[in-house]
């Protein structure tokens, strides 16, 4: 049977394991210790870090492909790799456009793909024009609503700033030339909500969505997931299935890969409702709901689509699926995550929990909670709303120990 | 988070596996050797033999519980490790039961549940009297329909003989007595199928059924479970629920417990249908369909229960599962497991494939298919006949590479 070697050894590559073993494979990681969470369940752990070309060789050595748990490895590594002859899944010309923010919206601009206004705000990028004073228009442009963002290694919020005065933004724009790490400037949306439209691509081309889901953010990263996303109209989860299918042929997309989207609340000046805003090419914490609530989940389709097999089916299990991320609280309770456990089990036997066995720091994901609605319709607000107040009850218990409810776990009531 | 430490690293432990990782754990192992399915794809391995009391110190020290994936460790090595203060679940004195055919009988008639007629072959058993006059007066009863089973150590099949003649009977008898395997002599009850009463009862004694299910022995083993039962009535349904929670409560198991159960063809002397044929306490494979097919898998509840959390939703999550057992072929197909799984996922997107990485010898159990029935009734027969017909053509794919309808996997049609 087959190898896959993944780089990191975070919570995407522990689930992937999961999923390899009903495969009957195993998953390699490179790992920085044994400690992580994918290195705790697999023995197959490659010791080292995703910027050292050797650890990355030592990785790839034997492995029928190489893919990853975070897209931050160095382009000219996988390069390098590939020139050796290895497998390298999705291969670096396609990672590039989840890697760094401005080649993205310059090849989604070219394909005439809905996104934001923006502007590269890299020292002397626009023909020698100085980046503040693109900067000064960029924000006149827009009245200020903007976002900057870094090109690289930003995510859950971290290379993200939303500035409240032209002053604060050109201060991150020193600030960011003295980090050395280019930023762009972008549009800030008027939004109804965020969606996620999430595709599998295999080597030989095939492709496969799962249904678009809302993405809930809370301090700029992913609290809950409602999937299918309610009240979205055919016609745009159709357009947003097939803006995710288009992008992962068009970009040579090999494996998983989300295209995050804004849903603005008035229709834009082209007509289209949708802007994509990020593309993820790994699994994704808004596919995490497909473990339990679609016939095949991110995981096993990820390796499906590395490994070159045919994809597998994308339907929900059920009419709605919620997944609420478990993140460390401000304060770590003092009751143990194992206890918190066996309470939450007591309360929701049908609620499914994935624990990462990550320690718990403030606003971490540690883990995640989903639960998968029984009979009933997705056009009944109530039905949605009942689902999804399980989902929050459950992954606000396990971060905090406290039940947002009232409910006192050792009463008799 | 806790350590589970399981003894036996077949599949059974492979799977255990997969369920611990969600729940923040990682499984620890006693395996012979590093290529054994669950070895594999766990890190926590403690190379050692289920017989040698230190191998099992040496898995029990600083585990939260050891379990099992298989019934075959000595008593005395239990009853020690209790003593040294490790939890063992089940504990030995209910594991007895699964271990030891003529103790499980003997106890069952006592609580008066229904078993089929039996006597004990053991030298000089009863009073003295030779066990061959036995044998003689127990086929006679019978009118020759009678199994002959091993007291201890049968499994799929192996320590199951049934006799066409007395002479043949007799020489059975002779051979186990040399070979100092003690036997029982069964009435071989005419039955209309094979059920399972799966159940899982925690340290706190909290109890938990899956719908009873309906297998289906080829060569003396499983090879498809439908899930539920088809046309089950109501009533007989319920009571092999309550067999198999009485008897989980009454022998003090801790995990989860297979009943394998004979629906008879008649109604019997007693006004039962029900008659109990065989007890697994572990995981066991007339409960693989609820890995995919119920809210809570096996696995999952099998460490909830030894763990002492509150147990899980045992519904099933669609009208029917159908599992299929992928045995080793007769000769092993020329094209390989990975060519097979690669035609199975092209003609199957919706099976769930588990392969447990065990080399292909004739019979073997080297994984299972399982089908997720979608909307439908499972009071039409041509439904569940359709599901189960497809696990059965995958299963039966995936050890022979041959497709039971004829199809041609590399035909354009």
């Amino acid at each position: 049977m087959p190898v896959v070697a993944m780089v990191g050894g975070g919570q995407l590559a522990r689930m992937t394991h999961q999923a390899a073993v009903a495969l009957g494979q195993r998953l390699r990681v490179l790992a920085a210790s044994h400690d992580e969470p994918a290195a705790l369940v697999t023995p197959d752990v490659v010791l080292g870090t995703h910027t050292e070309l050797d650890d990355l060789r030592r990785l790839a050595d034997g492995a029928t492909v190489v893919t990853f748990d975070h897209e931050g490895v160095p382009a000219e590594h996988l390069f390098e790799l590939v020139a050796q002859g290895v497998t390298v899944s999705p291969p670096p010309q396609a990672l590039l456009y989840a890697q760094d923010k401005l080649a993205m919206r310059r090849r989604l601009s070219e394909m005439g793909l809905p996104i934001p206004d923006f502007a590269d705000l890299a020292p002397a990028a626009d023909d020698g024009v100085d980046a503040h004073t693109l900067l000064d228009g960029f924000w006149a442009r827009h009245d200020g609503q903007i976002v900057l963002k870094a090109i690289r290694g930003g995510y859950d919020g971290r290379g993200v700033w939303m500035p409240d005065s032209l002053d604060e933004a050109q201060q991150i724009l020193a600030d960011s030339g003295a980090a050395d790490s280019a930023l762009i400037a972008e549009q800030k949306v008027s939004m109804r909500r965020e969606l996620s439209a999430m595709v599998a691509r295999s080597e030989f081309g095939q492709g496969a969505v799962w249904p678009v889901v809302e993405t809930v953010q809370r301090n700029g990263q992913c609290a809950v997931v409602i999937a299918p996303a309610p009240d979205l109209s055919d016609d745009l989860a159709e357009e947003a299935e097939r803006i995710a299918l288009r992008l992962a042929a068009d970009l040579g997309v090999v494996g998983v890969m989300a295209v995050e989207l804004f849903e603005t609340a008035e229709p834009g000046p082209d007509g289209g409702r949708l802007l994509i805003n990020e593309l993820a090419m790994r699994p994704h914490n808004s596919g995490h709901w497909s473990m339990d609530g679609a016939v095949t989940g991110q995981f096993e389709q990820h390796l499906r689509a590395v490994l070159d097999y045919p994809l597998g089916d994308t339907r929900s299990r059920a009419p709605v699926t919620v997944m609420g991320n478990i993140l460390g609280a401000a304060q770590a309770p003092t009751m143990s995550m194992d206890e918190r456990l066996h309470h939450l089990m007591a309360r929701m036997p049908d609620a499914k929990v994935h624990l990462y066995a990550k320690g718990e720091r403030p606003d971490r994901k540690i883990g995640h909670v989903n639960v998968v609605g029984g009979p009933g319709s997705i056009t009944d607000p109530d039905y949605v709303a009942a689902v999804r107040e399980r989902a929050e009850r459950a992954a606000h218990w396990m971060s905090t120990a406290v039940w947002t409810d009232g409910w006192d776990e050792h009463s008799d009531g």
